[in-house]
């Protein structure tokens, strides 16, 4: 990996995007989409970080975290974006599922 | 896999508990803890279901959703949970985050 699997969240509270998915079979141009959109995603205002693990059968969770809730609502109408949100419809997910909370509290752990 | 990947969650506002964790090497009891603790979970009042996913460098995500802060923290608290949080900081997780948050709105994609 290039980036980090954790995210440095700041201090509660800010809103979480959870989005789970089922691949398609086949890459289909996903790879490429997939390392741009987190570019971009990046430079959204607002963006505090992304989580990222698929399993091998191709069931995937994305935890995206972001200040406020507008600067969720403005990546979703970023046009690069929605052009991906096309494909995936079209052709990289099977299905998804998308849910946008508020984070009130957070601990962790490590050695 | 035994369980459906996707969890069949209410309509808002409910809660997730995103749960980040990069594995030690090694199972050391891990799995067979990890589908305890899974049953035992889908026991407790207030469970609403829980999406998992984790790639082959050894991190992932647990997303298990709850339908409000007290069934969160009652879960915590119970007996053999605790006994799996403590072996998991002993020896089963570098590292995870936790964070709890407050579901305000959902969609979803399927074919």
């Amino acid at each position: 990996m290039s980036q980090p699997a954790f995210a440095s969240t700041p201090r509660p509270p800010y809103y979480v995007v959870t989005f789970s998915s089922q691949r398609t079979d086949g890459d289909n141009g996903y790879s490429d989409m997939a390392e741009k959109m987190a570019e971009l995603a990046a430079k959204q205002p607002g963006y505090l970080g992304v989580e990222s693990a698929r399993g091998s059968d191709g069931f995937g969770i994305t935890n995206s975290f972001w200040a406020d809730e507008q600067s969720i609502r403005s990546w979703k109408a970023v046009l690069d974006h929605l052009d991906a949100q096309n494909k995936g419809r079209e052709k990289w997910y099977e299905r998804y599922e998308v849910r946008v909370g508020k984070v009130e509290r957070a601990y962790s752990f490590g050695r």
